[in-house]
């Protein structure tokens, strides 16, 4: 069995992956959502699913919410409720993408004053992240245009930037906006912040305590997106993950489903570039379980986060450089491929259990009778989705 | 002003593009359905609608209805009220995506039971056919699955022999069953039918009423549509177009609105192949009006395709086959970008008021008032959408 | 460790690789293609080089040849020197790209001379196959065009038709034809054999004895490669695969580099058709070297696709299909992904040393002084290439 | 006829394209490089032949050129001859893709000897400019690796920037060094420079004398490029374009060839961004005529650039920022579309025909006699391409 050094252990025991609320609630396509049994009817209950996820993984110490799906009226009782359940609030997530208002734009809006209330709605973010001792304002903008011509591109670019600046004067000192591109969807033809490069910029102009998040799902296809982490890093810019895989387009799927390599050369050059437990940089999934159960395909997710930075972990620095400065092409890969290749999973059950946790998280959570209670105790109301 | 020869005009005379019932009803994305004043709330105001399309531009003769979207109890008299607005009920799609029991597949399931539900569908739209003297059964299937492994592809696939087998048993001697493939969505790892080979081979099983429908949304970037125009009328077996267009997935905008210069060629491939006005090849549009208003949307839709086949029509065959044979690329290249770019407009909106249509049917729609009737027409109710 | 069953051992014990006499020699891009020392002058030497890398692995007991770049005067002699060397000649791919009259096309040419001669050149084609004992001619074809209406596609595709069954007439009862298709490159507007409905179609219009080849980086972005290899297999029409990897277009990189999990999932499907060991599906590798060393490349290659057939192996495909009957979208992916995260390098080295072989060929290769060998005795004369 | 304002005339009197001397040689694919006849045999031939098309267009009054494929011994003389032939020597493009030395990287190798070499390259370029009167000095390199874990990409960043800091360091007051970004190409994981947002970022820690390269040719499928033409105008940091267009990769076909619209939208957005006849803004072409007539096929390029610059120029503004307000989508799409399909044929040849140059410059060139004579002159000699 392969071991895991001492360095890799405390880089693993240091390790947190922030699950999305959401990710408990259901989801799908513009062709159907279908419902599970035991989905939570409201934020108390998707925290208390969450916490079921942190205390099988000891990976997800935080729960990122969304406004308005997650809008209580007293945040310092679900705060009290996710710290008596050994989690705690994270990354408060806004949303202008689901009121009619907002048809044609919300930060970049022609009308100022849909763009006002665009603009206190991040206000109001900021409010539940006084509220919930949250850092992150993660601002994602649905908007954009769907037709060549709808809209002048230039002009929203520049209203955006009076939008965001306006959110960014109210942060605290400790807060941050956390800025997400996205290639297309739900607009067709532009978005706003498309590229890392208009989040970049956008961010730069703002000040220190704007950042860009990097959403696994979100380029086009071909794009090395390790180059782009490794450029954040550099830039000092990288604000948080949202970790997801695809094989199309923002499909949404369990991280390391889709590509475990990508992934692997993801984390790698996260290491490389010093994000790795770096208070800096947080990791997140960004995720939607529209066909496989929710709680479990969480626990896999962070799971899968956790095994393949254990693999990165263990390519030979040194002598990759040394292979690197040899411009021995086959060497430096064999290196990597190496550590891509070592099954870490036995090393990580027996670390897992060293620390008081299931060897198999999986079953253990099967074996927990949690979701037959969730089934039996979760009987009527309306279950938690997109659109409430 | 350019002119159209008298050819081209009888070409046109004849074309007819069938309308999408859905296409009237509300649409959006994962994210949100934005709804509008005036939206129907059954299949009686959506063939109202497209009854609007076809009197101001004399190009949209015929109806989709979607099973259940469209279902009424009478379909005889939803026929009569086609007929009544000048307009006559087509082709009848089927819908196996939004029951629970479909989750995991329809046609492809593993259990017969649900597969046989799925079948029984299916003739049930069949015996919809015979009521609305509907020629076409329209296939598309959303199933597949999301995670490798999560199937078995193979089986899947001759499940859907055999079941298709079994709905095409039961067609009647003047009735086809038409097969959609598509790449990808709702299901992100694999699709049942995701390419026109897939489409081909399994209606190829069936027997000579079995066709491909041929989506131009629904391919991976950089495929060569009209490639497979050519090729599915080589073979005899394109059935059917759903016309739209896309800049990035599935996106359903405006057919010409994307890439105007690829329906030009798609065009220029359906006349070579000898597709237009051919009985055997229907033109329909499957569009989403997310923002745009839906009774102008597709009129804008068929003017676009009426244009662009004008465009495709004025190709010099003669001496583009000259050019070609003499492998002059720059001389065969310019004899079709010439066609591409002469202004057949005012041409049409002439030939158009020769026959008694409007010359610009945009703005007749408009000055019609028809819009602020349905706007108070229509208070109360249940506006129709995908989930209805 | 993980150890691998008898009945694994015993199918990898079967596997056999085909090599590409052009991956000795030197590729590049159309920017530039560099040197290197000790590089193959003839085919004599190609083949030598080839025989190293079965000698080192046992994998790879047969050599491809492509025609006119492995033309010599006397077969006979050349496939002695391959079986004193302990290998044999296998595939023969013929070239219709880089003679100056076929700029245009060969055997889609417009002109019947030029298309006479690209077809006498697949005859000659097959008399090498007759003195060389080889069962496959590879056919893949540059041709296309790169301008909208440069060529008549529907004409050139009848014109193909008759072109490939006159070749087809010419085999010999134990010899086929496979058809290789290829989305783009060096034709950038159209190929005339883009994807594998066209090759399909083709093949099954010439016989039972014409096959397609699958060479994986010739598809879109996003295509399911292992769709196609299922529904090939499922028509009874792969014939071949042309193995390498890719992350942008036709890359060629060392199979397996760019997305391991994707060749997992391709082999695993060709388990699941019954492709593996089967005599007719032959595995080959198409790849360019263009900047690691070539014999340590293919070395390095055939290695990967051993090492991922034997995770593929490792699938418990009972306990998948009941993950599968059972809709449990997690336990089958587990399933799927447990045999892939398995390390089975130990237990393949271990099982080739006890077949007499170096447990790691890589080094073994390093360490025989060959490549020194051949770059002190291979001075002067002109480095092999894909021009000569 | 549609007639064109005296504004939108005068914009396009001052209209100037730079040609790129090397699409007068030979270029092709890895696979083939076709030769034809009359092609020059050094950079005066390609002067001269660049001066044809600014003959019969007015359109192209600059030449780019290329070290070292048009190094002469005297600049001063191919000054005159191009001054003689009434064009004059444009932008100066480095190479650092064809020497054995750049195998690993360039401006980033990690061996200093390598990358002062490529510096010196550069600052010898500057020499050139000084001789030839160039103000721009565009850098594309080819740099970055196959394969991960080849390279290191953030030290090669960082190396990246300390090169381009002694070439910046090293222009004259009136120089610029203009970046250009490529997704991929001849490097197949990694590129230094993949994208405007590394172009940007690299050329902001420079100066305001360095500005970004956008070639239409060189992002993923589905990237929005009149996104990034109006982000590097606000930015202020466009500094040429390399016109071209591309079904599916880098492949250099003639501007407005795979996708009209799209130029169409590209040019729409340099007209909003003030970026039509801006010193700033250099409008470039860089084309490879792999199988069309190279002269006409500049011709073709440039009238194409033309053509759709007026359209774009035909957009009634004022219409559309009240179509925009009202956020009436199909209206301010109708618009844009009306300026599209506006036929500007007519009018632009009889404003030709009004300035004193042929109505139909391909026409007349054909009719010229240039072609013949080339051919029956330039005998003998190496043609000139890519390798020299």
């Amino acid at each position: 069995m392969t071991t895991l050094s001492s360095d890799i252990l405390a880089a693993l025991q240091s390790q947190a992956v922030e699950l999305p609320s959401w990710a408990f609630g259901n989801s799908g396509t513009r062709f159907k959502v279908f419902a599970t049994r035991g989905t939570p009817r409201d934020p108390f209950e998707k925290v208390a699913d969450a916490a079921q996820v942190h205390r099988f993984t000891g990976l997800a110490p935080t729960v990122a919410l969304h406004i308005p799906w997650d809008r209580v009226d007293d945040y310092g009782a679900l705060r009290r409720h996710a710290e008596d359940l050994g989690v705690r609030l994270g990354t408060i997530n806004s949303n202008t993408f689901q009121d009619d208002d907002y048809k044609f734009g919300a930060l970049t809006h022609e009308d100022d004053t849909i763009r006002r209330k665009a603009i206190d709605h991040h206000l109001a973010c900021i409010d539940v992240m006084d509220a919930t001792g949250s850092r992150d304002l993660k601002i994602w903008l649905a908007e954009g245009s769907n037709y060549p011509g709808q809209n002048d591109m230039r002009a929203r670019q520049d209203r955006l930037h009076d939008s965001l600046a306006t959110i960014y004067a109210r942060l605290g000192a400790d807060q941050r906006l956390v800025l997400e591109y996205k290639l297309f969807e739900p607009s067709f033809y532009h978005t706003d912040v498309p590229d890392w490069g208009t989040a970049y910029v956008q961010t730069a102009a703002l000040g220190d305590r704007a950042m860009v998040c990097l959403d696994t799902g979100h380029h086009a296809p071909g794009t090395n997106i390790e180059f782009i982490v490794m450029q954040l890093l550099r830039l000092g810019k990288l604000g948080s993950f949202d970790f997801n895989s695809r094989f199309y387009a923002d499909d949404d799927l369990i991280v390391g489903a889709a590509d475990p390599f990508q992934l692997f050369r993801i984390l790698s050059e996260v290491i490389r570039g010093g994000g790795l437990n770096s208070p800096g940089v947080a990791f997140m999934l960004d995720q939607c379980h529209n066909l496989e159960a929710k709680i479990p395909g969480q626990i896999r997710s962070v799971l899968n986060v956790q095994e393949m930075t254990a693999r990165a972990l263990l390519i030979d620095r040194e002598a990759l450089a040394a292979a690197q400065r040899a411009n021995d092409v086959l060497a430096a890969n064999a290196i990597v491929m190496d550590a891509f290749y070592t099954d870490v999973r036995p090393a990580l059950a027996q670390w897992r259990e060293s620390r008081g946790l299931a060897a198999d998280p999986m079953a253990a959570y099967a074996a927990s009778g949690y979701q037959g209670q969730i089934e039996a105790d979760r009987v009527g109301g309306v279950q938690a989705g997109w659109g409430a």
